[in-house]
């Protein structure tokens, strides 16, 4: 059997970020509105000190406003919905993303419910899903609506198709259902409890694996020529001992690839799939949104 | 093999009514609390006038609160909100209800748009199916919650069954799929675009069927000791030639239910199944409602 195509996400994203740079130039040009996303970032995780220049980075290289707002790791939760209501009302800004986790001492779903749905472009809302599942125009979370757009760039029409989801959180696994249940799959979701986990994936002509457990889905999981979206990440240390000593890692996803790409019809690899989608559709959201607030449809 | 169980939705409905009633009762010795629900009635849909007028009667039965509001039909769309808002804002009142459908110069989204999430006892807001999207407490439609109470009742912990729910409303298959999942149930949502129903109903330990097609779940459909629970509601002639003539009818499910009942574990039967649980949980809502609007756990 021939190998699996793989899903170039990398390529994908830069791509839609071309696109969505194109979108703004044109907003800005016959509407005058440019759009503004705002991230706000509470303590100093390396991680997300990382991920939020990146974000800051894209969203300027797409032509948008980008502010960043740094807050000490002391930060009140008062303080912070005061930040998050200034934003909120803020007619620059169409997009505010808080970036989690925050320390404990402030309650992340206090900062969700804070949110104007209308600016929550990472579709974390009750509102944004609400509205996902009441088949309403909704802002969603930015992994599941990446790993649509592959699906629909690898697949074309959808509709018939059995897709299964293993994971079932409400960022990831819940609104991937919603999305393929809206483009007309039949969804099965699948999660810890589910029993034969194997058989139910084995029924599927896309599986979408979501559950953070490393290389958890084998070859005889798949049935041949289905499509695999792995959204998987795990870090582990590098393979080589003396890069893995000097702290250098890999990333893992939830899908065996080397094993998998020998039965499916197209996977995204790890890292370079689904992970560059991320960022490029809180880009998408950020266009939308500011579409929206400006009453353009 | 043995013939089905028949699930009683009709004295299971009765023992809840029953509860309630306790409820209603404690609730108003212990508080001073006494749930008000108020329908508001649109036209002179017949039919909708005898859901209103058992409302009604059940509301006050179980020794709560009940007002109906009787608009003409050519009550405009404002006029309607206005009687909305009003009901949102009176503390007698926990639970609204809008009977649809209302007469079409009237926006139903919009009716519902304008209820208060809190007195939402259909559940039919979007913050509602945030909330129960999110796991978060939620009012939820009375249809779904009677199914997960009959479900419950039968088999007792749903955790890890396969269910399969035939029809993706947002009043009925959607909310549906997110309690069995809440539950720990393996859940496929399936539909008018799914390829090979018959293969995939197979597959389930739990069948929900809610498409309005007649009939439509055949035995060779239904892996032997399912339960199967038939939400389906087609009326049709009476099979007596005289008694239709008189105009009689006669309700039919979505499930074949004679060749079904002699294979499936447990089966609900069309009439006496999940219809009498409808408004047995719109009490039980209305009860959810006036305790969590009293600040009562």
């Amino acid at each position: 059997m021939a190998q699996a195509k793989l899903i170039d996400g990398k390529a994908f994203a830069a791509d839609l970020r071309a696109k969505i740079a194109e979108d703004v130039a044109e907003l800005k040009a016959k509407h005058g509105v440019t759009p503004g996303l705002a991230v706000v970032l509470v303590g100093e995780d390396p991680a997300s000190q990382v991920y939020v220049r990146n974000k800051g980075e894209q969203t300027e290289a797409a032509g948008m406003y980008s502010e960043t707002h740094r807050l000490p790791a002391d930060t009140s939760q008062d303080e912070l919905l005061a930040v998050v209501a200034k934003l909120n009302a803020d007619p620059k800004i169409h997009g505010v993303l808080v970036q989690f986790p925050v320390p404990p001492h402030i309650s992340q779903m206090d900062v969700v419910a804070a949110l104007s749905p209308d600016k929550d472009v990472d579709g974390l809302t009750v509102t944004n899903a609400g509205r996902l599942a009441s088949g309403l125009p909704a802002l969603t979370p930015c992994t599941p609506l990446g790993c649509m757009m592959l699906l629909k760039d690898t697949l074309g029409d959808l509709s018939g198709k059995n897709a299964v989801v293993i994971g079932r959180s409400n960022l990831m696994g819940k609104p991937m259902a919603q999305m393929l249940l809206a483009a007309d799959c039949t969804v099965t979701i699948a999660h810890s409890r589910s029993k034969d986990l194997p058989g139910i994936v084995r029924q599927a002509d896309i599986v979408v694996a979501a559950v953070g457990r490393a290389e958890m889905v084998k070859a005889d999981w798949v049935k041949p020529g289905a499509t695999v979206i792995d959204v998987g990440i795990t870090r582990y240390p590098a393979r080589d001992p003396a890069a893995a000593a000097a702290g250098k890692t890999r990333l893992v996803g939830d899908v065996a690839f080397d094993e998998v790409k020998e039965v499916a019809g197209a996977i995204t690899p790890v890292p370079g799939g689904v992970g560059p989608m991320t960022i490029a559709c809180l880009l998408a959201n950020t266009l939308t949104a500011a579409k929206r607030l400006s009453g353009i449809a």
